[in-house]
């Protein structure tokens, strides 16, 4: 901990950020790094096997500071799977288990538009049913559930859930220690009520995770790969992070960013600069 | 006006839908489609001529639902320009003059960054500012100022102004007659506010343009040309426009595409497929 400024030390990994490491390549690396927590996704766990990462990360004291992720509740056959997504977040210890809700029924990332559903009004009932079924298998099992409003250019296709507005007033019939929410600058930054709903969002208990992220200008051609690094886009962290502070999280911090140059470049330098932005940007907003 | 069900006489062109023809083109047209309203563009009325364009339209009967567009606060010497705007709207007899308000100064639609501000709030507070200085000019002149909420993928180089609700806020201190609002669906279909605030709107009197057109999916890689022909996407036209028509709003309806497949079909085959794909799926909601 020597020279670190208070703070630096909630910096989380979100695995997808150095996305072409394994689970123990990401465990050691954040051990290498001195970062204490890690965000992990789903598909490398299951890779790396469930109980051996578990066993992996409580070994090397890491925080998990997530499970990524659950959700797709527009679709079919999202119960067996969230269940599922929910023991794993139980087995890992994650503080939450993220949940990206799923877009219009039918409409597929990426894929032209075939058989789909229009009905938005539908698709966001649909949600709140899915979550009602969902809450008490999570609440049995000591599983946080995070609602993760995503940017509206992804309502079609990923999240129907756009605002943190929204996702606060679909988590107001839980106690939030069962449901809250994920503050994702890169989802919200253009938001003009962010500000006032991350106080809201506080004042409720409900924030579950803050992740940061900046975004790229222009947009690439997949926007899905629009998030950058901290410093590398258009997003000032020092509003949204002293609000989140102000509001009273004290939880870890997920860098979490799909980018094709962060993906395709050294992961240990990836690190280091993430680490050096973090302080840089993110630490001082804390205080 | 044979055969048509009431409603389908307030299609209004949006000239940029048709991007290559040039005014008289356009108006021509309209002419030949028994389209009897055009939004302009400055552009391709400064190539004709303000006056001539003036005439043009005048003496081929058609109403000019709104001129396109003045604004772009954020930056410097926007006070000349969007005077010289007023002017022209003015002058073609405009419903009104759209405003797309600028992102944050600095950052241009797709350059790389550079010597910019990431002060949101900042820019948000310019607007305000800008559009004070303005609404006086526009008043004299007798032209109704229209601000325009884009879709949040544009709130760093396009446009601060990200939702109705923000707009109708920003609209708040002036006559609805003077400052009105632009309900754009592909701008705003995600939005949970979006019936709630179109409502509010019409009890304002604060609709000054209803513009329709698709979101595609997926997005192509310039999200600008992210829009399409109704029918073509994911957006569902009749909650929208049902909500728009019991607003009270009884304008025109411009069909605004900016589209690289449109662009580059026969234009006659364009209107025609507009002005179907409209008696299709907006007409049936204006009732």
């Amino acid at each position: 901990m020597t020279g670190r400024k208070p703070g630096a030390e909630r910096l989380s990994l979100n695995q997808w950020t150095t996305r072409r490491w394994s689970v123990p390549e990401a465990v050691e690396g954040c051990r290498r790094h001195g970062i204490e927590a890690i965000g992990l996704w789903r598909e490398p766990v299951a890779e790396h096997g469930l109980s051996a990462t578990a066993e992996l990360v409580r070994d090397a004291g890491l925080r998990v500071s997530s499970l990524c992720r659950g959700g797709f509740l527009t679709g079919d056959s999202w119960l067996r799977d969230n269940r599922r997504a929910v023991d794993e977040a139980a087995e890992l210890g994650a503080a939450c288990l993220v949940l990206v809700v799923g877009g219009l029924p039918g409409v597929v990332p990426g894929e032209p538009l075939s058989g789909f559903s229009r009905d938005l009004a539908d698709a966001r009932t649909r949600v709140a049913e899915a979550l009602d079924a969902l809450v008490p298998y999570a609440e049995e099992r000591g599983v946080r559930l995070a609602l993760e409003p995503l940017h509206p250019m992804y309502c079609a296709d990923r999240a129907v859930l756009s605002t943190l507005k929204q996702a606060l007033d679909l988590a107001s019939p839980y106690p939030a220690d069962r449901v809250g929410v994920v503050v994702d600058t890169f989802h919200i930054w253009w938001d003009p009520e962010a500000l006032g709903q991350i106080a809201r969002a506080g004042a409720e208990g409900r924030i579950a995770s803050y992740q940061v992220c900046d975004q790229m200008h222009p947009l690439p051609a997949d926007v899905l790969l629009g998030r950058a690094m901290m410093g590398d886009g258009v997003i000032d962290f020092a509003p949204l992070t002293a609000a989140v502070a102000a509001a009273g999280y004290d939880g870890d911090i997920e860098v979490e960013i799909f980018n094709a140059d962060v993906w395709s470049a050294d992961p240990d330098e990836v690190l280091a600069t993430m680490k050096q932005r973090f302080a840089d940007l993110i630490v001082p907003s804390l205080a």
